[in-house]
């Protein structure tokens, strides 16, 4: 019997794969490389139990024949579904990068499942399904749901088309609301741009946007941690639930100051102007993870301790190169 | 200047397209006769204010051919969506139904009026994208959105497609969320069942489930009637509005006896067991139009009304052939 991680060795998956492997678990990772590595498991990826399959997720034909030969011999009983488009802005300027890679990937991920009888499903959602809500509280009952971004608009329809599968087939399906995650391996985002950006001049950070945008940000092992944590104690059937810090996030210039003092002491800082960095972002949101927080779990790190610990992280990851 | 209309001789398009060159409107309507039939627009088929193009809108390469050089001609500057699957049923047997008829026709519109640089879109949603809340009052603000028939599901994405397209280029985008719709012409529902079920056998009417399941139905006439109101009167970018009668709705029972009592007086109504009539059907639900009402719309006909107005409709149709 074995897991099955869709976008298997990306940023999440690495992390996801790992802890699945220490619980005894045989993974079978499915990823097209376009971001992920398979070194990103780390010594996982040499383990008996680990099998790495590429191909892509959205390719309805290629996924099942990367898949059936290994459910024939080793049977897959869950699906952790996390392959996506993770470049939002690349999601905005054109529409067919979400389509395929965020909303396809779970088309076909479910029409597999159903294929196979596999009745467990555990999906990598978004925050961004919400929109601008402005300082209203974002709980899981938040509605109307009007993504900005194509990214947040194919999480949704991906959480729709699994709430209609679990209708018809599936037993147990749990969509994680993701926040803004960071930790390595990093392939995007605002930390990883900061540094990249220091190392080809030192002097002067150029930040967009007014630097005031505020955020939360949980670590990758913390958003895992809580992943494992409601599959282990969600009953139900089909829930919704967010996953996140507590407290009221940090801002951009706080990111900006921190990554600086770690990386290039002494650099400028010059931000632009508006609250808003791209369209698709959304400059400010009240994220409540009340319901995960009154079933026990809280993170080890608290949003500024998650941008600490990410920003030596990928510090010493491009270093590494 | 024109107005393009997708599924543009389906059911409720055709008595949109009507009312739109009652308004002095030009007209493209595209549909791909799946359900569709250019006699039901009656007398504007043969108006020069009217034009039909047969093109498939989930194809997005034969939608651009058929509506471009329209486009050239006579600019489109309005968008009224409704091109979708209308027989849920099907969806729920094979997701690739909606993924194609409701989703990709949404999916590539967008697409198309990017390019066209169109910014105005109404859309044909669905009070489907709720789900099943049980007794709890379903406001345009209920979350989570968990729908339970791909139809639905693909309603959703729907939605969440055209949010993102708001953020990025439309200027105005209202999401219609229908209720149970009756009237001419018809192409599935239960009236139009009941009635082709007691064509084939005068003596008895076998319904599906017990009979106790209760929803509210608006006319089509009135249907289309709280569209341009809407439409009208909407100064905002985006929203979703609940349109629906404001009564407690019609069992399945009132129905059936409507019909036999209208086509085959003295016939036996034998009922199933169980509340629901098929997977994906919601059985009760308490669908709230307080935001329509508020805005002054409300509907000529209730729910008892709606229903005996399409009985006689349908019936007569049928006869006609």
């Amino acid at each position: 019997m074995s897991v099955l991680v869709t976008g298997g060795v990306g940023f999440v998956a690495a992390t996801l794969v790992r802890r699945l492997m220490d619980r005894g678990e045989r993974v079978l990772a499915v990823d097209n490389l376009s971001r992920g590595r398979v070194r990103n498991v780390g010594s996982a990826a040499a383990d008996r139990r680990f099998t790495f399959i590429q191909a892509d997720v959205s390719d309805q034909a290629a996924l099942r024949d990367a898949v059936i030969s290994h459910h024939q011999a080793d049977p897959i009983t869950e699906v952790w579904h996390l392959a996506a488009n993770s470049d939002i802005p690349a999601g905005i300027r054109d529409s067919q990068v979400d389509l395929r890679d965020t909303f396809m990937t779970t088309f076909n991920t479910l029409a597999l499942m159903e294929q196979l009888g596999v009745r467990k499903l555990y999906f990598a959602s978004s925050s961004a399904i919400y929109g601008d809500h402005g300082t209203k509280p974002l709980t899981e009952d938040v509605g109307p749901l009007l993504p900005i971004s194509n990214y947040g608009a194919m999480k949704l329809a991906s959480e729709a088309a699994i709430s209609a599968a679990a209708e018809k087939f599936l037993e147990r399906a749990l969509l994680f609301r993701f926040p803004n995650v960071v930790g390595v391996p990093a392939t995007h985002g605002v930390i990883r741009d900061f540094i990249l950006r220091l190392r080809q001049d030192p002097s002067c950070l150029h930040v967009l946007g007014n630097g005031t945008q505020q955020k939360t940000y949980l670590h990758v092992s913390d958003l895992v941690d809580a992943m494992l944590f409601l599959a282990d104690r969600f009953q139900g059937k089909l829930a919704p639930f967010n996953i996140g810090p507590v407290d009221d996030g940090v801002t951009v210039r706080f990111i900006a100051e921190e990554t600086v003092a770690a990386v290039a002491p002494g650099a400028a800082i010059e931000f632009g102007s508006g609250d808003r960095g791209w369209i698709g972002d959304v400059p400010r949101f009240s994220y409540c993870v009340a319901a995960l927080r009154g079933m026990g779990w809280q993170p080890t790190l608290d949003s500024a301790g998650a941008v600490r610990r990410a920003i030596r992280e990928i510090a010493q990851e491009e270093r590494a190169g």
